[in-house]
């Protein structure tokens, strides 16, 4: 038995023709990983990833290395990766991470928002406007000072439970549309909006797009992040693509999460987003194959089986 | 940390106000387990699924032993279970089977159906056209039988790859077609369209399902049933409902597919489904805690942990 020519595209109407995947499996997917990956693997994986026709790939986090141990080797990681011809953005938490960041040329940052109090403070042990005005001359020199082409650097700002929090519940969209015209106001160029907890569903989805709209944000600025906690990452993304969303945020084997819990899946596995992507007809530029083979690859190095379905689908007898 | 009130409900437009869940947890969801559940364990779970408001449970099948022995005790299990106050369909695949059901008082059927050549001859040793000439006195005898109130049995016509192939590839839609619209002529009250092997997208389910319409079948006859290999059921599933479908198949606790292979995961779980009916606020009747704590109570009595993704984190501890 074969699957051969499988999955069939049968497009549907009023998708975008082409979306762009932002890879974050380098920095979100390993950065709660306990034990050290080596910084030559880590490198091997964002190449990997860029070999497989991923055009944007999150490579690190300029965080303090006591918060995020994993990523403590960003300054050693980034010159690994940094002739890769794709975008390589990087996380900067706040001033001194942006210092670090654009010392090694990066082009492209992204900072960490939350939408809701609780987890500000959890995070950041900040109020959401502190955040904000923590960020806003992190964004204000990042777009002043921007590298070679005079353009600035290319801003993400990340915003967390857009659409439930852990402590208080269900987010108010309009909550979430403040924070999310506050981090534009700074000079964002695109946001991603993050359910950081899974809890979406695809009616709150549209919903939350809709007011952004509304209030003025073209979808064309707006990311989705979907965790698949509850499994609804897939079906948020379909709606996300239905409201005209052409970025959509995903983990090569769905590394993420808290790998030691039982309970936490992590990030969209960008193979079962390729998967639907190929079947609806819309051009990701993506090679599934050698994403899949990278999967295996890094899940051999972690020493545990992927959690992509489509990865286990097409490599059933993988085993690390 | 808790989780209250989640999902928050944002009703999506277009969508139907009710979906009837079928649950297949008991016959498709256990089919495949290798080691013998009792016949008190399987009464009990259609019991507890009734008991979180489950309207539609498929309990067992009424085929011979050799083939399944995991169901070899439907004589046993049905007379325990046939008072609940829900539907109780049971596969029957030939007149024997047929008779076994009738003489029990069942009153729903179904027969199990292949679209394409392959797997017609693989799962019952037929050509298509030989497997709907063996279904025609089966479905015109539950029609004329039927019971108490004289209106017949309600046979179910499942209808298995049509989406995809194992050996043949993507089916082509015509090819569904015809042989949806013979079960129907039979006398079929109700069919489910069955992504066996689970490579489906939302396009394809949108345009298998415009073809059916076209060819004079109407959406009131369909049920979608999807499994989860490459993570598409759910975003699947809300391709069905955006055309209108409300007849969704589904397994507690996402039971079925083959547990000894990694590749294999199930049916659609039906807490995953009921999640998003809740966040789109699609009344299934369902009662999530109770229908999570029967899987949990199942996955303890089969040995391992529930593969639904809800079930997983809303019981994080499940060690059966």
């Amino acid at each position: 038995m074969t699957t051969p020519e499988l999955p069939m595209a049968v497009p549907a109407e009023g998708l975008p023709a082409r979306v762009r995947i932002h890879e974050v499996g380098p920095r979100d997917g390993l950065q709660n990983e306990k034990n050290a990956v080596p910084t030559e693997v880590k490198a091997e994986f964002v190449r990997r990833l860029a070999d497989a026709g991923l055009t944007t790939i999150e490579a690190t986090s300029f965080v303090h290395p006591k918060w995020v141990p994993q990523l403590a080797d960003a300054e050693q990681l980034f010159p690994l990766v940094s002739d890769l011809p794709v975008a390589l953005p990087v996380l900067v938490p706040n001033a001194r991470g942006l210092d670090r960041a654009l010392a090694l040329g990066a082009r492209r940052i992204a900072v960490f928002a939350s939408a809701t109090e609780s987890f500000a403070k959890a995070n950041l042990n900040r109020t959401v406007d502190e955040a904000l005005a923590m960020f806003e001359p992190v964004v204000a020199r990042a777009k002043a000072e921007g590298g070679h082409d005079g353009d600035g650097v290319h801003v993400r700002g990340y915003l967390s439970m857009c659409f439930g929090d852990p402590w208080e519940g269900p987010v108010p969209i309009p909550q979430v549309v403040r924070v999310c015209t506050a981090l534009l106001a700074l000079g964002c160029d695109e946001l991603s909006l993050g359910d950081t907890i899974g809890v979406a569903t695809p009616g709150h989805v549209r919903a939350l797009l809709t007011a952004l709209n509304e209030a003025g944000v073209p979808t064309s600025a707006l990311a989705v992040h979907f965790h698949d906690t509850y499994g609804q990452a897939l079906a948020n993304t379909l709606a996300a693509l239905q409201h005209g969303v052409t970025t959509v945020d995903a983990s090569a084997g769905g590394l993420g999460g808290c790998p030691y819990a039982r309970s936490a899946t992590g990030n969209l596995a960008t193979e079962d987003l390729v998967w639907m992507l190929r079947g609806l007809g819309v051009d990701s530029g993506v090679d599934l194959g050698r994403l899949t083979a990278t999967s295996v690859w890094m899940a051999g190095r972690l020493g545990r089986p992927s959690a992509s379905r489509t990865v286990r689908a097409l490599s059933p007898h993988q085993e690390p």
